[in-house]
């Protein structure tokens, strides 16, 4: 069992902006401040969301759309390199306004108001490569 | 894109106390310790639950109450200043005894049991404010 | 209101082996590199789940099984001592291929792929002992 240790780096809270998508702007907070690898959690509210299924056999995703307002009851992710780029891995749990919930890997949410707390992790790069069990990108480690 | 960045100040874990109401109970902690910004989570159950969904517009909260007992199955959040005291904002996602859930911003829960991992986060200070756009309380930023 | 101040240990990131079961693995990563205290938390898939629903009256788990793949949509645990060894508390969201939701205390899941983001803290050991008011194994603190 292998396993990357890293260390901690930049700590950073940020308010998402209004009718951002959520994905792209972590994807762009990293790229515009050189964060290759990190952790996070996100709390708040989108407008629309695209959740993924990841069908196990026929190793591709299943997408479905959520039209109406959803709560971020949870959103976990990660930052590592994938193809020479930082990469936004994230999973969500969503809830409408009845408090009944969707969930899966995060692929877009459009923001109405959401908080980001990001920890930076430093050391050896953690890389992505197509794996052939799978079919998906993991790290390679 | 702006952001706060933040130092790691105290790692907290903490066994919430039985038949305490959580959000008053991390508020307590922060005000008694004099946490003013942090982020947290925790898992444990609750005997009950009052959780809310915000309308993005009509710009107030729609609330549900859950009389029955829960699994927290997630719950994360963050404290930060409003109006000049800490200030609790947490989402949950709840599980009933058939593993069915509820989710959305946690305004109340009476703790069964639940164990909280905080960290404190130190560094320029994060403060609430009315955001007209939204109706909500959001980072300063 | 007492808790347990500890300091940041390893931040480990591990990729989950294909096929093994999620909590033995955090458990025996704990074991092999003496990890006593640690919080962690988890996406990706499984194959399949059993997860646990505590009934706070009759003080007995009920468990239930998804027999169907499952995003883990969220995963929170910590670590700490049970009996002199190191002891992994997880909860779970999981979501089948429609994005449907069940949660609750994550007792087994066989992995697909899940990546793990786990802090070590380290300080004053944190030892679970039976709570008579709850039945259960709760943080001596």
């Amino acid at each position: 069992m292998s396993y990357r240790k890293l260390d901690v780096g930049r700590i950073i809270l940020v308010r998402v902006k209004h009718d951002s998508e959520i994905i792209k702007f972590v994807t762009e907070l990293a790229k515009k401040n050189s964060i290759m690898t990190a952790t996070f959690t996100a709390i708040g509210a989108l407008k629309w969301a695209k959740l993924g299924f990841y069908d196990q056999e026929k190793h591709e995703y299943l997408e479905s759309s959520l039209l109406a307002p959803q709560e971020i009851a949870s959103c976990m992710g990660n930052i590592s390199i994938k193809e020479g780029e930082p990469f936004v891995h994230a999973h969500a749990v969503l809830a409408d306004q009845n408090g009944n919930t969707k969930a899966g890997h995060l692929l877009e949410g459009k923001v109405f108001a959401a908080e980001i707390h990001l920890t930076e992790l430093i050391g050896e790069e953690l890389v992505r490569k197509n794996d052939a069990v799978t079919g998906l990108s993991l790290w390679k480690i």
